[in-house]
């Protein structure tokens, strides 16, 4: 499903371009994505401030949106941005980071969808079946679902809110409703770095910025997280050191590795 | 003192039960602390908003409360996740970060003390001391005292308050005010690594979260910090190499290096 | 323009005294500047509560300000700390993270220049210039000009506020208006790792603190600062194994290592 050539260019474009990304997100994965964001080449700033968020999302390529530490200073500052980006005509990433682990997790995500009107929507199974269905339950912000089971779930999304879905995972699937595409690559290890999920949003947030076909960008975006981590893990002695790895190899990823690696 | 056997089946279980820990924690050690639950096997959650904090610990199976960057609404928030925590009836670890540095960090200690009940509290010789007596100092949030002065105020403390009592510094000492526990592992280069000590809190989190006896779970948890620190030490070459090695060290903690590395 | 033994003589008081520094600083970088200044031997606090800051500045050495997630309640926090320090006599550093990016920075350090009294402000070129200058762009908080054209503005905002100034780049410019040095180490991937400014900013910070020729102090900071990079660049693979390599660089920094990479 992946155009290898495209993913390359997409690639090179970030580099080139080295889109502004403006994140409001969490505590945890701020310094996380912040890196991830500058070894694939774009240029982060956090601000989350109601005082400057439109004024920072008008002057950034992308904006992308997580509530892993959410509360509601924060999430008015979302809105405030969200409606900054659609008049400045940038993408809107969204995580709805433990959507379904509590009430205000899922109110807060569906009031997000209905005012933020996001372009991409990236989540773990359980959190992507909570946006459809308030009984679903996610354990804290861990998926207890696998990702195969969420692709009906994410298509409907998609089709709901004409957000390019992507659901990470074992295996990542991208949906735009009528098309859906898939990433095999990845390792387990992953999942024991914390905000792996947010720094993948956040990446779709910058390849968003350089293609307008959102469904390839998120594919591409995802195809990069999963090739960096692959590598990464490959000579890892654990989440440590595969946390060090995965920046260098981001920052390392050319045509030669992603050849390689892509499955 | 520490059965090395009954360490072991408190490892496993962490890994097999994998139980959610809910940190209302500060923004220094937010990534520190994930990545060392995930390291160990447990499942992390930071969540501090009044509208959340109760349902969030009620589903947890242990919450962390660390006041290292502490303000008023967050205490609140730790107010209200504590009652929570104690009416599903699970522990409640606190960390009185600074407690004698300034009067709010001391004050709002004690009022966290009557108000949170916590059941395990850990903190540096400083912390503790202060606990018991306003007139203690604490240079910032680094100990001016050594563990061994402080462990007659840990025993006075855990009598006082119920609560398991852990003092790390060179050696550990955990108490319930009736036994006295000693960790003997550890690295000096540990206190050149921000949040250590409140990553052994998280610890602390995840090992009561599965041995209701909290003075044995603090002593597993507290020489698994040690003997992961130690190990990441031999070998590291200065903080920053010994923090990535040190969560490599926790992920592939055993039976073979525990043998090997406690006193 | 260095004087070789007087920075050793610095570093050696920085490692000696251990000197408290508070921070009042953003969520991405507060990790890797609490481990950057316990690395080079400094004790690091961060506090930002309105009911705490003049109480913990007031016990502190060195107090450092920095707006990179800048908010009214942190902001008020800021000015409140800083009368405190000036009261107790210590240095108060500067970082106007993404100054010229939104109305909001370029207001808020305009207010915090006149209110704060900084002793020491460190920023990129389009921050210095924009403090200057409120015409001057910058793409959010990175810097668009190069280091060398701001430094006209830097002695004049220097003259203008009585402060130190601090323009760090590929060539990093220290003045106070009469006297202006240079540093010349680092390295370009150093710019690849978020927060390695205002890691030089907390730096500036210690060194401030046991030195009070604060030209000398922020001179030699920088110097710290570059070369440590430099040396951790050497042999890094990427910026994950620079930002990790960067800590035990400054963690082993002496003598040797300073005359061996010192332009």
């Amino acid at each position: 499903m992946i155009n290898i050539d495209r993913l390359i260019e997409d690639l090179a474009k970030v580099r080139e371009k080295s889109p502004l990304v403006h994140n409001i997100t969490n505590y945890v994965v701020m310094n996380n994505t912040a890196n991830a964001l500058l070894a694939i080449g774009a240029s982060p700033v956090m601000a989350h401030a109601v005082e400057e968020v439109a004024d920072m999302a008008a002057i950034a390529s992308a904006l992308v949106l997580n509530i892993g530490t959410l509360e509601p200073s924060w999430v008015k500052a979302m809105v405030i941005a969200a409606e900054s980006a659609h008049r400045a005509g940038i993408p809107v990433v969204f995580d709805p980071v433990g959507a379904g682990a509590t009430p205000y997790r899922s109110d807060t995500s569906a009031m997000m969808l209905r005012e933020c009107r996001p372009s991409v929507i990236r989540g773990n199974a359980s959190e992507i079946i909570s946006l459809l269905n308030a009984s679903a339950k996610t354990k804290g912000v861990d998926s207890t679902a696998s990702s195969d089971s969420a692709v009906a779930s994410a298509q409907a999304l998609a089709k709901d809110t004409g957000a390019v879905v992507v659901i990470s995972g074992a295996v990542d699937y991208v949906t735009d409703g009528a098309r859906t595409g898939e990433v095999r690559n990845g390792s387990p290890l992953m999942s024991r770095v914390t905000g792996m999920g947010c720094t993948a949003t956040a990446v779709v947030g910058a390849f968003s910025a350089v293609n307008p076909d959102l469904f390839e960008a998120s594919l591409h975006a995802m195809a990069v997280m999963g090739i960096a981590g692959e590598a990464a893990a490959s000579g890892a002695e654990g989440p440590g050191s595969l946390q060090m790895r995965f920046l260098d190899a981001l920052y390392n990823l050319d045509e030669t590795v992603i050849r390689q690696y892509i499955r």
